[in-house]
């Protein structure tokens, strides 16, 4: 299809096996997969690698050792500097390059013993933030989500009326996003309970999570200049989950009439592993809209976009309270999601952000809003599993949750799983609740 | 006041004159401005620079030959690269110390010959983004303004219930903001006419400007470090001009329940001089709150910021029409506003901002939202003027105007005045709107 910028090619079989044995089909980090990462071992500088199985090849280091030829050698120089803005801000064509010489690098045997010397075992090092992120947007593309949210506010009217031409975004906080695992401080701020005469100020006393899948930008465009949606493809460098922290109490008394604010920029965490575009071509879907949908206004429209604008890619949430920890149990599935339910593509979002001209940057993180689908099952917020503290929760220590309770861990995770290919994991993103510093 | 970063001291003294003839006392750029820019000449290197009358002072050229010391010697040291975000990072007992010696290389005899060396006339050189901006926050601080977009859409409660608790704000666009003198393409959007069944994609039919004051970061705080409101005036980097921008129809559709978006994520223009805290030392005032008004709550509350948290900064709008350009007619003044009738004051912006953990960084913008007062005549933009466009704005050329119309010109200005004290210009702000490219 002439708006795919990628087509099922060799790396995506999963007969190719990598001579790293940990990087079974099974593992979610075969051969098939090949996520970014940035890493340090031991106060060392950051680097990029790649993951593959239990290892990560140093992808400079890999460079120096003369492994590269050709465009994927000028990929892989972009990755001098310890992060992935270099690499994003070149063209698909280099991306895949780089992917298909990591590929054999992987699988070959002629050069084994030297690119083994490239390899360094991940529970060695410390993952960073893969970009230099210098704009964070976040769209609320889960139709079910907005309207679970919509039903608590507006009961009669839970959706409003531009919510199906729209891809209703926001521009969220930059400097506040960080890497898994992360230990979140239970925010500060102004609330107003619906029985308090005045706002008053003190810790968050509706703490959330929302999970949510990213995309970082690659490439770019000017300012003035629109991308399209067939173009737009191409600027989606790779995908990471994000765990976007809400103080609902906070968000509810701030965030008429400009959006939310506090309630979100107090922190934003993101899993290690970009997962690329090329990576997840065999999980592209058809993106959902029921029957009786109104069609999206033609510059948001596409025969590809229709067909396989959406990514089948499952997101879990599961909760460790304190007391699990210490009774050494599993952490509790709260829920089972996909992005493949979400109502807008990741391509629309790009074409929808630049319409008006603004100039997305490599490394921008457009993130999906929480993924939420019809099912209770599926809901990816305390706020609508619990209906805004309603209904607690009930855990399997009898412990009761309406709202995130300090040192609760929220552990997300995702993968994509088809028939006849390799699962493609996108790691976990983790984060621990803790008390509020007054 | 303990509070205070800095007190009055002799680089306020207006009885002190420097060696560059035009730099008079009415000139708004006499020895006791002194505002920090970026410079380039014909297409050489991005330089730091401060503005002194009619020229500009090359600081890395000035550090080169050796004429600063001490901690100035330091402060210039961080100019080089070409971008302010390095001498923003330091403290303000470094901005000080550079002012000082900046101060007195423009005013005395002995070095002269030397510091004119490094002297470069404004008029041969090309004025750059001050900062990279890695952040860009506005708030809501106007409660004219906000009273007056609040009677428009609800006539009978113009004031949302948090707005006198709350300093209202939210996270702009850091990648479209850009420097004066610009051509702003009239941004493509969906809009929804309220006679409209749907909406459609097009043209803005609404273009607007706002004036605001906006603030550079200086120092900064970690993540989860709260910075309380004494300690938010040595944040207060320097001051300059925006022009928010705004799609007035795309914003109306697009803006529930998140907040704006691409109506203002097009373009925001800011001026190309960095006022510094110290230089508008003398035009601090109290602030304004009306009889009646509640307290701020406590962390937002000191007796500094009620004395002297407010700027004493006249703004003015003027609008040039192609008509007039071709006339030869002088600009026609829209509104002369005062940035001390802001509710909210910058430090508040800042322990608000920082309240819920959130970093601030060097160069991040806040700017107060648009300043109007309480009489027409200072309204501040265009969508108050014309009451959403149902009473035209009428021109000396006969032209009217319910909105800006392809080609109209949009200059900005601002200075502070105060009696016994040289004025400090804040310079100007301007943009051209363009047609839309379809």
């Amino acid at each position: 299809m002439s708006t795919a910028q990628y087509t099922i090619n060799e790396t995506h079989d999963p007969s190719f096996r990598s001579w790293v044995e940990s990087a079974t089909p099974e593992s979610g980090f075969a051969l098939q997969n090949l996520p970014y990462l940035v890493f340090s071992n031991s106060g060392g500088e950051r680097r990029v690698g790649v993951r593959i199985g239990d290892e990560i090849l140093d992808i400079v280091k890999a460079l120096d050792t003369d492994l590269f030829s050709g465009d994927a050698r000028l990929a892989a120089a972009a990755c001098r500097g310890g992060v992935l803005n270099g690499l994003s801000a070149l063209s698909p064509h280099h991306w895949s390059s780089l992917r298909k010489a990591l590929f054999d690098l992987l699988r070959l045997e002629d050069k084994r013993s030297l690119v083994a010397e490239a390899l360094v075992p991940l529970s060695s090092v410390q993952l960073h933030l893969p970009f230099e992120i210098k704009n964070y947007t976040d769209f609320y593309a889960s139709i079910d989500h907005a309207t679970n949210i919509g039903r608590l506010i507006r009961p009669d009217n839970p959706l409003l009326p531009n919510y199906k031409y729209v891809p209703i975004g926001y521009h969220g906080r930059a400097s506040s996003v960080h890497v898994t695992p992360s230990s979140v401080v239970r925010p500060m701020g102004q609330r107003k309970g619906p029985q308090e005469e005045f706002p008053s100020f003190g810790p968050c006393r509706f703490m959330d999570y929302e999970i949510e899948l990213g995309v970082f930008i690659g490439g770019g465009n000017q300012l003035g200049e629109r991308v399209s949606i067939n173009k737009a493809e191409s600027m989606l460098f790779g995908f990471c989950l994000v765990n976007d922290w809400s103080a609902r109490d906070i968000q509810a008394w701030e965030y008429q009439p400009l959006g939310p604010f506090l309630a979100k920029s107090f922190s934003t965490t993101v899993s290690p592993y970009v997962v690329t575009a090329e990576a997840l071509l065999p999980f592209r879907s058809e993106l959902s809209r029921g029957e009786g949908e109104p069609s999206p206004l033609p510059y948001l429209d596409s025969p590809f976009n229709r067909e396989q604008g959406a990514f089948d890619v499952e997101v879990q949430v599961h909760l460790r309270t304190k007391k699990m920890k210490e009774m050494n149990l599993d952490p509790h599935c709260l829920s089972v999601g996909n992005a493949k339910s979400l109502y807008w593509s990741f391509a629309q979002f790009v074409t929808h952000h630049t319409s008006n001209g603004c100039n997305l940057m490599p490394g921008d993180l457009l993130a999906s809003g929480t993924i939420s689908g019809p099912t209770p099952d599926s809901w990816g917020s305390m706020m609508e599993l619990t209906k805004r503290g309603e209904s607690p929760i009930e855990l399997p220590t009898s412990e009761a949750r309406r709202s995130l309770e300090d040192f609760d861990e929220v552990i997300m995770s995702g993968s994509a799983r088809r028939e006849g290919y390799a699962t493609v994991s996108l790691g976990e993103c983790r984060g621990v609740v803790t008390p509020a510093a007054e």
